[in-house]
C-alpha cells in the first residue's frame, strides 16, 4: 500500500505545466511511491523516522516521473522503471541529506533539516543507508547499461558537491566555472534519470543521447531558476527562505553575474559578505537591489531559458505523442516556476 | 604503475600469520593498488588529496586480499576480482571517512584524520566520491549476482552505524544487541568481499554460503580484536590512541561485559564515564582495571576465537590448498593481533 505523497496543487498553475506529466505517470507514480516506503523500513527505527520526514514533505518526484515517462516514450513496457525510478528518488535524497549537513542547512522544504531534528550523525549515515538501498534496488532491474549510467552519475554528483564546496564562498567565480559545478552536483542525476528510460527499451544510441541532452539541459535549467528564486521566490513556495544562499555565503549564477558586472564598490560588498560572511541588517536587501541594478537575475531566468530550449530540441526528432508533449511542458513549468 | 602501499612488517610477527595470504595475492594486489590510485583521479584537487591521505596510509588492505584469494581458490581465472577487490577498498575507506565525521575522531591510521585537515564538509562527499567510484568499478566487472551481493552490504553497512549511534553510551546494551552492531557494521563487508569470490569463479550454493560464513565469522573475530587492542594494545601498532573508544564513549564488548559483571559502584563508574562522559584523571587506567578484575578483555578475546573457529570450519569441506592454509592462517592472524 503506502501513502501517494500529494503533489503542491501551488505547482500546477504554470501553464499546461507539470500536470500533464504527472497525469501520463500516475499509476506508476504510485508504485514508486509504495515503493519508496516499502524500502526505508529498517528494524533500525532512526531510518525510516529520518528518511520518511525528508521523504513525506512533499518533494515534486520530478525525477522518478522523468524516468517513468521517459521509458513509456520509449515504449518500454516492463516494470524496471518503476525500481529505477524509486533507486533515483533514494540518490537524490540521500544528496539532499548530505547537503544539509554540509552546508549546515536549518530548513528544508519548509521544514527543520533532519540534522536538527537528529544530528549530523544521524543524518549522514541515513544518506549512506539510502545509496545502499538505491543501488540494491537498481541492480535488481538487471540492467548493467542502466547500473554504469546511474553509478557514474552517484560520482559525478559528489565531484560537483566537492566543485561546488571550492567555489563557495570565492565571488571571482566564472560562469563557465559555476556551469561545471551544477552541470555535475544536479544536472548529472536529470540526465541519468532519462538517459535509462530508452536504455530500458532497448533504444539505440541516438535515442540514449537525445534524453542525455534532454535531461542534462533540464537539469541545468531547473537549478539556475532555483538560484533565482533564492532571491526572488516566496520561502513558503520554495520550502526554504529567501536568501537562504546569500547566508550561506553559497555562490550561484545571480551573484556570479553582479560581481562581475558591479563597480569596485560593489564587488567589495560581495567579497565581505560571500567571502568574509560578514552580513548584516539590509544586506540582503541590498544584493537584491544590486542584482537588479545589473540584471542578474533576468539574465540568470534567459540563461535558464536557453538551456530549456536545448532540452526541447534534443526531443525534437521523435514523433508527436503524449508523452513528449508532457516532457516538453516539463521544461516550461521548471522554468515557470519564476515569473 | 602505480605505489605498492607497503604493508606493515609488525603485522608478521604472529605464527604464519598473514604473509602466505600477502604471498598468494601479491601480484594482483598490485593490480588492485594501481586501480585504487588510477580511480581516485579528478579534476576536483580535493578528491584525490583527502581519498590518497587515507589510502596511503598504510592500511592492510585485508579485504580486497580476500576476496583476491576466496576468488583464485575457486578457480575464478577472469579479471574481475581486481576491479571487484578495488571497489570494497573503496567502500570501506568511504565508510572510514564518514566514520570519522560521524565519531568525531582526530586520528586514524596515526595521521590526522581528514576531517581534522581538510574539514567534515570536503570528508562527508569524499566518503560519497568514493561510495559512487566503487559501485562504478563493481558494475563494471558486469556480474549481477556480486552486484546484489555488495550493494545490500552498502546498506547492511550504514544500518550497522545507525545502530551502533543508538548503542554508543548506552552501558547497558547487551552482549546480543552489541555483536548485532558489528555484524552489520563489520562483518557484513568481509561477507561480502569473500562471498563474491565464488560467485565471479560460477561457484555452487554451498560454496557461497560457506565462504559468507567464512567472512562474517572472521570480521566479527576481527572487529572484537579491534575492540580489545583499543583497551590493550599500542598506539603505534593501533594508529589510533589507546582509550580512543573509552573518550568516545563508544560501548564495545569489554565494556558491556564489565558493566554487567560489575558491581554497583563499578556500573555507576560506567555510566559517568560512557553515557554522562565525565571523564576524568586516572578514569581510563580504572577502566582497565575493572576490565582485568571482570576478565572483560579476555573474554572478549575467547569470543574473538570462537568465531574465528566458526570462520576456520566453513571453511574444513575444502580440499587442502595453499590458498585455504592461507585464509585459514589469516584467522589466526586478526586474533593474533593481541597476545
Amino acid at each position: 500500500m503506502g501513502v501517494v505523497v500529494p503533489l503542491d496543487e501551488r505547482e500546477f498553475q504554470s501553464g499546461a505545466g507539470i500536470e500533464p506529466l504527472v497525469r501520463l505517470t500516475r499509476d506508476h507514480m504510485e508504485r514508486v511511491n509504495a515503493l519508496i516506503l516499502s524500502r526505508v523500513t529498517s528494524n533500525v527505527t532512526l531510518i525510516p523516522e529520518i528518511a520518511r520526514h525528508l521523504i513525506d514533505s512533499g518533494g515534486k518526484r520530478l525525477r522518478p516521473m522523468l524516468t517513468i515517462a521517459a521509458a513509456q516514450m520509449c515504449g518500454y513496457e516492463g516494470d524496471g522503471h518503476v525500481k529505477l525510478a524509486a533507486g533515483i528518488e533514494f540518490m537524490h535524497t540521500a544528496t539532499l541529506l548530505h547537503d544539509d549537513v554540509v552546508d549546515e542547512s536549518e530548513l528544508r522544504r519548509g521544514k527543520s533539516a533532519a540534522r536538527i531534528v537528529w544530528g549530523n550523525q544521524a543524518t549522514v549515515l541515513v544518506g549512506d543507508f539510502l545509496l545502499g538501498q538505491a543501488f540494491k534496488m537498481m541492480v535488481e532491474v538487471g540492467s548493467l547499461e542502466a547500473l554504469e549510467i546511474l553509478s557514474s552519475a552517484a560520482a559525478t554528483i559528489a565531484e560537483g558537491e566537492v566543485m561546488q564546496l571550492r567555489v563557495a564562498k570565492n565571488t571571482a567565480t566564472t560562469e563557465d566555472a559555476y556551469l561545471a559545478v551544477i552541470h555535475n552536483k544536479t544536472a548529472a542525476l536529470f540526465s541519468a534519470a532519462t538517459e535509462v528510460g530508452p536504455v530500458l527499451a532497448g533504444g539505440d544510441s541516438s535515442e540514449r543521447a537525445a534524453f542525455r541532452s534532454y535531461g542534462v539541459n533540464l537539469g541545468l535549467a531547473f537549478q539556475l531558476i532555483d538560484d533565482a528564486l533564492d532571491y526572488d521566490g516566496d520561502a513558503h513556495d520554495l520550502g526554504k527562505r529567501v536568501g537562504d544562499d546569500f547566508r550561506e555565503g553559497k555562490i550561484t549564477l545571480p551573484v556570479v553575474l553582479s560581481y562581475r558586472r558591479g563597480s569596485d564598490a560593489d564587488r567589495a560588498f560581495w567579497t565581505r559578505v560571500m567571502q568574509d560572511g560578514a552580513i548584516g541588517d539590509g544586506d540582503l536587501q541590498h544584493a537584491i537591489a544590486l542584482m537588479r541594478r545589473h540584471r542578474a537575475i533576468e539574465d540568470t531566468i534567459a540563461r535558464a531559458r536557453h538551456f530549456g530550449s536545448v532540452a526541447r530540441d534534443a526531443l525534437a526528432p521523435f514523433a508527436d505523442s503524449p508523452h513528449k508533449a508532457a516532457l516538453l511542458d516539463a521544461v516550461d513549468f521548471c522554468i515557470g516556476r519564476v515569473h
